[in-house]
C-alpha cells in the first residue's frame, strides 16, 4: 500500500541545511550553518508601528484577498527601488513573490521541462537546486573563480548544452561570498544576449556591501529583456515576512503571474501592507547602513579568527558583503563526515557538497557570519579549528 | 526570439475569475463573481491587538526564518481544532501552508506525473484545476447530484482510469454549494479505502454552516491514512493572511514538507504568530457565529430575489452554508457570452465553463453571496434577472 504514496515523493531530498538547523538552533551550539540575518537588528518597534498604521489606514482591505501581481503602492515603491539600483523597470514589470524562494519555484514551473539544462555557478545556492528539481532539469556547472563566473567559459557550454537559462548570484554569492566584477557583468551579458540566453539574476544580498563600491546589477545592462531579476526584503527588513519580488520582461512576468496565482493566489496582503508602511515611514537607508556595519565587523571577526586558528591547508574567501564565506580544506577532507563531531563540539556549518548538483566540494564548507556576535564567532571558529587540527592529524583508529 | 519565453508559458491559462475580478472591483459593479468573504466582518481591532502581542511576546523571533512545518504552537492549536472537527491528528501530521491554494500546488508536485488521472467533482474548484495543471494530469469528472459525489459511480471510474487521487470539497462545494451527505461520506471512504485511493478533502467552508447540522469530515473516518485534509483561516479570520493547513499521514506530510521548503521555505512567521495570538486570545466561536448568521441572511436574500425575479427555465442550488450557489439556465444559454452585457449592467458572476476541465456548463453560473449586503444582493439579482429575461426573449439582431 505504501506504493500509493511513492510516485514523485522520493525524488527531491530534504535539504541538509534545514535538518542541521534543527540541531543548530539549540542555544549551546554556535551555528555558522543557517543563512539567518542578525535578529537583534530587525526593526521590531518600527514593525509594530507599521502594523498599527497598515490596519488603521486600510482597515479590512489590509486583510482581504488581493491581486496576484501584488499591492500596487509596494510595486510602485519597487519601481523606484529598481531605479535606485540603476534599472528602469516599470511597475507592471514587477511581481511580488512570497520570498525569493518562490520566485525560483515559479521560474522552474514556467521555463523548465524535464531534461532541460540550467547553467549554474559552481558551487551554487542549494535551495535553487531544490526548487528547480521539481521540474527535473539537468544542472550544468559553469566554472568560477574569485571574480565569479568566468565569461570566457560560457560560449562553449551554451553551444554544447543549449541551456534554458543561466542562474547566477552576482553579489556576495551564496555559498562562496564571491562577487562578479563589473567587467565580467558586461562580458557575460553580451555573451548571453548574442545567444538569446535568459539570465536569472538572484540578488538577495546586494544591499549588504560593507567594503568596496556597489556594482550595478546585470539588470541595468538589460536592453533586450533577457534578465529576470530577483530580490527580497528578507535581509534588509526581516525574512519572516516572506516578501520578495521579481522584475522581468512582461513576456515572462505574465506567465509568472499565472503560476503565482496557481501557487498561492497572492502573497499575504497584510504582510505587503505592513512592509509598504514600514518602507514609506522610516529611514530605511540608515537601517541598512547599521546592518552593513554590523556584518562587516562580523566578517572581520571571522576572518581574523580563521587566520589565527586554522591549521595549514585551509583557505577561505574574502567577501565584501553578504552573509557567507567559503572555506576550502585539504584534499581528502570530508566536511560531511566531520559535521557530527562539530555538532558535538557545539559548532555547526554546512558541508560543501550540498551546493554542487554533482556533489563535488567534499573538502569545503559554508560559514555564515551574520547571525552571531563577534565573541561567539571567535569562540565558534576556535572550536572548528580544533576539530580541523584533529582531522589533519588524522582520526584515532 | 520570443521562442525563448515560450516553452511552458502557454500551457496554463489565467483564471477568468481573476480577470473579471479586476473589472468587478469597481464600486458601481455588484459582484457575485469573486469568492470574497465579507470584509466588514474581519476582526480588524482584534488583529491590531494580535500584532501588538505577537511582537511584544516574541520580539524579533516573530520576524525570523522558521521551520517549513510551521509554528509549533499554531500546529498544536490545529491539533485541537482537528479534534473538535472529530479527527485525531497528532501535531506532526499537520503542515502550515500559505493558504489552502498552496496545499493544492504541493500535492500536485509530489503526487502527479504528466498523464496521471485526478478524479474530480463536476463542476469543481477552478483554482484546483489550475494548480494541478502544472503537473499536466488528466481530469476525469465524477458525477454529482444534490447530495454531492455519487459513490456508486466511483468503482467503475477507479477501475477504468486508475486515478492518483480523488479531489473533493464535501462541504458547501465551490462552485455548486452542494454538501456530501453523511451516508455518502461513509460509502465513499469505504470504496476508496478498498481500492487504496487517496482522497484530497478540501474543506475551506466547513465552519460556515448556517442551516442544518455539521457532518463530520471524511478525515474522521480515515483509519488508513488515505485522506489528505486541507483547511484554512481565510474564511473564518481573513484571507489576506494566507494561512492554511494540511493534515495528512506522515508518509505524505514528509514529502509535502520538502516540497513546501522548495516552494517558499515556510509560511510567513509573522502571520503565523499573529494568527496564533488571535486564536489564543479571542472568542473565535462567537466570531464565527456572526459570520454564519450574516451569510445565512445573505443566502436567504439571494434565494428570495432569485425566486422573485428570475424568468422560467432557471434553477439554482440551496446550500446550507458556505459562500456560493450555482444557477443553471435553459439549454443553449451561454453565460460566457452574456457576461460582458452583465458587466455593462453593473453586475458580475463567474460563467460555469471555468469549473469544468472539459469546458461543459455553458448554461451555468456561480454566484457568490458572502460579499454583498442583502440590499445590494437584491439589486444585483434584479439586474441579472433583467438580462436573463432579455436573453430568453433573444437578443435584438
Amino acid at each position: 500500500m505504501d506504493g500509493i504514496f511513492a510516485k514523485r515523493t522520493a525524488r527531491v531530498k530534504p535539504s541538509t541545511i534545514r535538518e542541521i538547523l534543527e540541531v543548530a538552533t539549540r542555544p549551546e551550539v554556535i551555528s555558522f550553518a543557517g543563512g539567518l540575518p542578525a535578529p537583534e537588528l530587525f526593526p521590531v518597534a518600527e514593525m509594530r508601528a507599521a502594523c498599527e498604521r497598515a490596519l488603521a489606514e486600510n482597515g479590512s482591505a489590509a486583510l482581504q484577498y488581493g491581486a496576484s501581481e501584488g499591492l500596487r503602492p509596494l510595486r510602485e515603491y519597487l519601481q523606484a527601488e529598481m531605479a535606485r539600483r540603476g534599472a528602469a523597470c516599470p511597475c507592471d514589470h514587477i511581481l511580488i513573490s512570497t520570498g525569493s524562494q518562490q520566485a525560483l519555484d515559479l521560474l522552474g514551473k514556467i521555463l523548465l521541462d524535464p531534461g532541460d539544462v540550467v547553467l549554474t555557478e559552481s558551487p551554487t545556492y542549494l535551495a535553487a537546486i531544490q526548487a528547480f528539481q521539481y521540474s527535473e532539469p539537468r544542472f550544468v556547472p559553469a566554472p568560477t573563480d574569485g571574480d565569479g563566473l568566468i565569461p570566457e567559459a560560457l560560449p562553449e557550454l551554451i553551444a554544447k548544452y543549449r541551456p534554458k537559462f543561466l542562474y547566477t548570484i552576482p553579489n556576495f554569492q551564496n555559498p562562496s561570498g564571491v562577487t562578479l566584477s563589473a567587467r565580467r557583468r558586461r562580458d557575460l551579458y553580451e555573451i548571453c544576449a548574442e545567444r538569446d540566453l535568459l539570465i536569472v539574476e538572484d540578488d538577495p544580498y546586494g544591499r549588504l556591501r560593507y567594503a568596496g563600491d556597489d556594482i550595478p546589477p546585470l539588470k541595468t545592462l538589460d536592453e533586450r529583456g533577457l534578465v529576470v531579476y530577483l530580490s527580497t526584503f528578507s535581509k534588509t527588513i526581516a525574512p519572516g515576512l516572506r516578501i520578495g519580488w521579481i522584475a522581468a520582461d512582461p513576456r515572462l512576468l505574465r506567465p509568472l503571474t499565472v503560476a503565482k496565482q496557481a501557487a498561492d493566489l497572492h502573497t499575504s496582503t497584510f504582510a505587503q501592507h505592513v512592509v509598504y508602511c514600514y518602507l514609506r515611514d522610516n529611514r530605511t537607508e540608515e537601517h541598512i547602513a547599521r546592518i552593513r556595519a554590523a556584518y562587516g565587523q562580523r566578517y572581520a571577526a571571522m576572518d581574523e579568527a580563521l587566520r589565527a586558528e586554522m591549521p595549514a591547508g585551509f583557505s577561505w574567501t574574502h567577501p565584501e558583503g553578504g552573509m557567507f564565506l567559503w572555506v576550502t580544506g585539504p584534499e581528502g577532507l570530508d566536511t560531511e563526515k566531520i559535521l557530527p563531531a562539530a555538532i558535538e563540539r557545539r559548532v555547526a556549518f554546512v558541508p560543501g557538497r550540498d551546493f554542487f548538483p554533482d556533489r563535488r566540494g567534499g573538502n569545503c564548507m559554508r560559514l555564515n557570519f551574520s547571525n552571531a556576535a563577534p565573541d561567539r564567532i571567535r569562540e565558534g571558529i576556535a572550536r572548528l579549528a580544533d576539530l580541523c587540527r584533529a582531522e589533519a592529524i588524522g582520526p584515532t583508529p
